[in-house]
């Protein structure tokens, strides 16, 4: 998507060889008109395939899910991190390892909001090894609930996840795939 | 807000005394169509006061402040719970005590996206002690922004929080004020 690897350009900071700073405008200071044309953009890619519900994860997940969420007419269920009391003990949860962050974490889902009937689109800001995409695949799995496809705003490509999710035949579009920050300079795929 | 209130009789749960669960429809499943509904009313009592930028804390404010954020043409920003690596040193912190946790928790904002000429609504999904919402004060207060009001979801108007910051002479709306939960029966405040 033309647009968001241009703000990708002009506004992202490059740390290192593999940290892509874009909390100007995505997941701490967010431009709700790139939000408006992302989602756009997902329903162009995934808006035929009767999505009924999308699922994120929090926090940087639940606006793009919530604007994108406009365009398919259907609820976001976001999954929790760690184990939450106010949730109740009707959830469903999977184990996420964070390479950032080098610990692992639980995800949780209350039952109530994912049915066998569901038909889920994921959304998620960023996808690096993967380990959160399958944590809501899993959750899916355990709810009887179909996965239609996996939206993306970043996918970093020369990490694994991307590659490991489509290996399992699951449809994923990125908006953006960074193949390479050698040196500050992003070089998307083609 | 009669539609939030009408959403809140039919599909909360009350538990004891003070916890109403809205998970159904605002803070783990979410409802997009009632936020864009809050967002109208939201952008109805704040719209004409100059808004350059919307507050909101991870996690469950941020959808709310997103969809609100459409009407009042401007980004979103929101704080972060923890003490987060990723946002670098360049922060604004404050300390928030979570009633509902026993415990408090750092609240952090980068120094980059709140600036001495922004008039602040900050948005949230609920108030009960106002701690939260303080501690966001204090934050454009340290970067010597306005803060031109509070909109908030749900106001638990029998906790402290609302009259506190009403006192501060700070203009607080909420769209739906329940003054109390006896047996399970929301009351609201006329």
């Amino acid at each position: 998507m033309e647009l968001l690897e241009q703000r990708i350009i002009r506004d992202a900071t490059v740390i290192g060889d593999d940290i892509l700073k874009v909390d100007m405008f995505l997941n701490h200071q967010i431009d709700v008109d790139l939000l408006n044309d992302m989602g756009k953009e997902f329903y162009r890619l995934f808006g035929d395939m009767g999505i009924t519900k999308i699922l994120t994860i929090e926090a940087s997940g639940i606006g793009i899910a919530c604007i994108a969420a406009q365009y398919f007419s259907v609820p976001v269920v976001f999954a929790k991190k760690g184990n939450h009391k106010n949730v109740g003990s009707n959830v469903y949860t999977s184990e996420v390892f964070s390479f950032t962050k080098g610990v692992s974490y639980t995800i949780t889902v209350s039952q109530d909001y994912i049915n066998p009937e569901d038909n889920i689109l994921v959304i998620d800001d960023f996808l690096a090894n993967g380990k959160a995409i399958m944590g809501l695949k899993d959750i899916i799995d355990q709810a009887g609930a179909s996965l239609a496809g996996v939206g993306i705003a970043i996918e970093k490509g020369f990490q694994p996840g991307g590659k490991m999710i489509r290996d399992n035949g699951i449809k994923v579009e990125s908006l953006a795939i960074v193949d390479s920050m050698k040196d500050g300079k992003v070089k998307f795929r083609r």
